[in-house]
Order: C-alpha cells, then sequence, then structure tokens
C-alpha cells in the first residue's frame, strides 16, 4: 500500500506522530504544538512508556508510539541470540501495551500482533525491527485509508462555502476531510472550540486547517452558543472515542452541549468514525475521569488558589436525538440504523 | 456609613480593589492573581490611566481605581494655587473618565461627581485629596451595602447545603453572598464556570469562595452540562452587565448558553444586580467585541499557529424566558415584572 500521509497537515505525517530510525524514536511533543515544534527522542523502550504517561502524544498518537517502541525493542536485544530476543520482546509487548490504564486493551492488541509477526520474522531469520516497524506502516495506512473514506462522506454532506464547527482533536479525520475539501474544490470556513483544558481545538485542529489554507477561527468554549446562534455555523461534527450500535457516542467533554446548543437551532450535528460493533449501547461506554489537576492549570501555571479542587470527566456521552448522521468508511447513517451498517460487514482499523 | 468590606475575601477588600496612601495608589493586578499577589503602585494619575487600559484591573475596579486617581491627582498638584488646582484636576477628571473608551460615560459620570466635590472643598479651604478619597470611600461603601441586599435576597433562597454554579466574577456580589451564607450559617457547596478567556471564574470567583471557606470546585466551560446533568447543581447564578427592564440581560459570554442548559434540565437560573431603569429593553444593549488576540492565548502564551483568527464577543444576552428570578436590592422580580421594581423606587448605586 502506498503512504496514506500524503497531502495531510504537519501533525498527521507519519514522520510526525512517531517514527523509529536508527536505533530511535522520535515522538512529536503535542503538549507544546503549536508554540513549539519538538521531539521527544527515545532509545530505550521504556523511555516511549513515559512519554506515553506523560502525554507527550495522545489521541491515536500512543498507537503509533507502542508499534514504533516495539522495532525499537527489537534494535536493543538484536545482539542477543533468538532465545533472548523473544524473551525481550515478549517483556516489552506486556509493557508497552499497559503504558496507559485506560486504554491498555487496545495498546496491548497493538503490541500482541506485533509480537507474533516478528517472532515469525526471527524464525525465518528475518529482521525483527523491520518486522515491527513494517507493522506500524501497515496500520498507519489502514487507518488513514479507512478515515479518508469517512472524511470523504462527510465532505459529500457539505455544500462549498460552509461553515463547519469542530470540537477537539479528531486525528486522522481531520487530515481526511482537509484532502476530501481539497479533491472536491470545496472551500470551507473553520470554527474550532479551544477544548479546554488540553487546548486541542486551538492548539491541534486549527493548525492543520490554517496549515492546510482554510479560512480558520478559533473560539472559547464558552462562545460555542454565539456562534451557533449568530448563523455562523451550518454544520457541527466532531469525531467519537465510541459509537455505540443504539446511536450513542462517547466524545470529548463538552461534546453533548454543543450537540445541544446545535441542535436548539437547527444545525446539523455529524458524528465521524468507525461503529464499535462490541458496544451494543451506551451501558458499554466506561465514563473516564482524569487528573483534575489539569483544569487547575494552564501549560503548567497554576490559576487557582490552593485548596479549589476541580473535575475531570475526560468524556461525555451524546444521545442519538442530537446526532443528524453517523458518518462511516461505508456511508452515511442514521444513528438510529447502525444495524445496517453491521450488515455490511466490518473492517480491520488497527 | 461603617466601612461596608467587612468579612470579605481579601480580592474585596476595599485596600485591595484600589486604595489611595501618601502620594501614591496602589492597585491590585487581578490578570496575575492568585497566581501572585502583587500591585501595581501610581504616583501619577496617568499611570492609573494607564493601568486600567492594560487590565490590571477590571469589571468594578476602574470605578475605585479612577476615584483615587482623583486623589492622587490631587496630591500631584496641591503646592499650585487654587485655579491651577482646579484646572489640574478639571484635566484628571476628563483624562481618568475617559480611560477606556466602552465603559467612558460611567468612569466620567464619577470623575465629574468626585471633581466637583473636589472644588467645593477647595473653595471652603477644605482638602481636595480628603474629598476625593471621601468620595470614593462613600461610593465603594454604598455599592457594597446596596449589593449585600442583594445577595441577602438571593442565599434567602437557597436551602443549607445547596450546591450553585457561577459563572464569570460577579465582583461584589460574591462577598455579599458569601456574608449572607455565613450569617444564616447555610453551607454552600460552589461550581465556578473558569470563563474564558480572562478565567475570571478560575482565577477570581473560586479564590473569593476558598479563602472564606467553602467547598469550591472549578471546572471548564465545557463541562457545564456535564455538572448540571449529573445532579451536581442545585441553582445556576450570574451578575449582570445590564438587566433591561423587559428581563433581557446581558452578561459575560458563556451566561446564556449555560442557562438553556440549567433550563434543559430544570436547575433555575437568578440574575443579580440593579435593574437598568434606562434601557427598555434589549435593543438598548450594546454588544461589545474585544480584542481577539485574548482568545489566541492564554496567560500571554499563544496557542496557535500565526494567521488563525479569533473573536472575542465579550457578552452574550439571556432572554428572560430562561431566567428564573431577577434578584435585586428591593427583592426577588420575575425577569417579566421588573416595572414592579421601578415603582420602589430607584438607588444611587455607584
Amino acid at each position: 500500500m502506498i503512504r496514506q500521509d500524503e497531502g495531510m497537515p504537519f501533525l498527521l505525517n507519519f514522520e510526525n506522530v512517531a517514527w523509529y530510525e536508527n536505533g530511535q524514536v522520535r515522538i512529536l511533543d503535542r503538549r507544546i504544538f503549536p508554540m513549539e515544534k519538538k521531539f521527544v527522542y527515545c532509545s530505550d523502550y521504556h523511555e516511549i512508556i513515559k512519554a506515553i504517561q506523560e502525554m507527550v502524544t495522545q489521541s491515536a498518537g500512543p498507537y503509533t508510539a507502542v508499534g514504533m517502541g516495539m522495532a525499537l525493542a527489537a534494535y536493543q536485544c538484536k545482539d542477543k541470540n533468538q532465545r533472548e530476543q523473544i524473551d525481550f520482546l515478549t517483556k516489552a509487548a506486556k509493557e508497552l501495551g499497559n503504558a496507559r490504564p485506560t486504554t491498555a486493551n487496545r495498546y496491548f492488541a497493538i503490541t500482541s500482533r506485533t509480537l507474533a509477526k516478528q517472532i515469525e520474522a526471527l524464525k525465518n531469520g528475518k529482521s525483527a525491527i523491520s518486522a515491527a516497524f513494517d507493522d506500524t506502516l501497515d496500520s498507519l495506512n489502514r487507518r488513514y485509508f479507512t478515515m479518508q473514506k469517512v472524511g470523504n462522506y462527510l465532505v459529500d454532506q457539505f455544500p462549498n462555502n460552509s461553515s463547519i464547527l469542530t470540537q477537539c482533536y479528531g486525528e486522522t479525520i481531520i487530515g481526511a476531510i482537509i484532502r476530501a475539501a481539497h479533491a472536491s474544490n470545496k472551500d470551507l470556513k473553520i470554527f474550532n472550540a479551544e477544548t479546554r483544558p488540553f487546548m486541542q481545538g486551538a492548539r491541534l485542529t486549527s493548525s492543520c486547517f490554517q496549515e492546510a489554507g482554510f479560512d480558520t477561527t478559533v473560539i472559547t468554549d464558552n462562545m460555542t452558543n454565539f456562534v451557533l446562534e449568530n448563523g455562523d455555523i451550518d454544520f457541527y461534527t466532531s469525531a467519537a472515542d465510541t459509537i455505540a450500535m443504539d446511536g450513542h457516542i462517547a466524545n470529548k467533554i463538552g461534546t453533548k452541549q454543543i450537540a445541544i446548543l446545535a441542535n436548539r437551532v437547527g444545525v446539523p450535528y455529524f458524528v465521524t468514525g468507525i461503529p464499535d460493533q462490541d458496544k451494543k449501547n451506551k451501558d458499554a461506554i466506561k465514563m473516564e475521569f482524569r487528573d483534575p489537576k489539569q483544569v487547575l492549570e494552564f501549560s503548567g501555571i497554576k490559576t487557582t488558589l490552593e485548596g479549589v479542587k476541580a473535575i475531570y470527566p475526560s468524556f461525555d456521552i451524546t444521545s442519538p436525538e442530537l446526532i443528524g448522521a453517523i458518518v462511516t468508511d461505508k456511508g452515511v447513517f442514521s444513528p438510529y440504523s447502525l444495524e445496517d451498517y453491521k450488515e455490511l460487514g466490518g473492517e480491520d482499523f488497527y
């Protein structure tokens, strides 16, 4: 498969997510982007675990980082005998696979798959480094390829010169929207809610659209109703961390309140992503609370007196009556008809 | 009148707003509070104008700063003859009264009143410094006294152990709520929306409640629906920059979206303040847009790529159907019955 990141903005070029080269993995530090374009360089896979834990990369970034981490682990043990190499890689797969507790199942699924390919390579006298690197690259290409279909279906819905409100950073889908808009010669006007506390909307999403030449405006999260009521917005769209088969979706905190406000003034909300066929309904969605410290500071600057508390529910769940459509790799579905998606067959997404 | 700031938190003690003493006016730097408790010291009234323009103090702070500025101006010209002093003070009243364009009418009303008292004092052989200082102190006392009545009526509405969501920094009303709660032995649980971009909720409001011993939790502006839906909130309250006589109110951007979300889940919204009897309806409310640069940064740290735009509508207008009550110094009114307030007679508020 040819490289699927062509025409993507800086943040989404494979080399700028996490990249193995000559005994090192470099990871773009998303905590300080775009104020600084800096990479964290790791020459031991434990440093990758630390980088993931410290949020150097987030969202889908860690999927690539743990895969590239398996290539690094193979480099670290390349001079050992085969048995020792397999032991070393097995340990690395377990540790990288558990870098962050909440998404451990996905990380471990990735490192286990990579490990199997590495063991196979070693047994065939081939490089375990290349086996991990190639597997990670395949996975990236597969994901980008699939998300491009989603992006194409989404942009099909937007008349030329539409004005789009986004929430958080949807990662690959942002690049896919950009490519689909360029391919169909559509000009879009973009509004990004800044998405406190991590400011993904301001720092990441707006950077992608700005770099790609779109008219890009950032608003604070308390201005969403203003632009919606003002008639500035034609469509509201976001990705989803989970799309349950009953049409409930989980996404970054704040997604639902924008959906409520959009719905109130007749602005349709389009959710993008691949339905989670293993999640029957909203009860299968696990709510996650993160370190409230992040709410009490910005880029490490504390904003409150000692003793003030905070909460940080990282997601909220939006119910189907607020959702105009779920846009997938197989077309546009009503949130009430995701069973139709199921019938079209699944997709190996990661 | 005895000092009305007794029992008020640090931010609301008169000395910590703006204070004239021995040829200097000190102004608390609200831009960096509570991270740092620093004062800007001015020994020329032009420095006060500069401090106001640079947002060292905001909200009601400048009303006190310009009044104290007139005391400083009197100190600066105290060795001139009477005619020269009056000229100097007249010029100062004009310049301080126009420190910031959008609220110039109020500033100038204050400095004109102070000037009149200073001229009277000079003609009677009395100190123009004291005349300005005493007038400013009277004005502060009058405002705090009036707002305490508002605070008392508001807290009357809250059962013990109620949970209150606030937006922005209502200045005096925050201290009044605290004193009323203490006086009636009510424990309140406080949630403050952080109120980007200036973070008045996180930095100012939460500091007052925390200092006064309340259980205080800060949330980002995109978490308001979460806490409302979660049943964490019994009442939503905010001050208002304008209360028009038809029940429309203008307040910090984001106020309306919280009102919509609160209304949707049955949480009543109480607006506090003095109805603006000269503003018949919402058409009399002038919308103000501020420097969008503030949206693209936090405490001077830029968060976006060059070229990304922003908007900064500083207020929004909430319509009466979203408002449970307007709580005033003369009791609790429906937003639809503010004519009853008018019949009870006005109040010299500033």
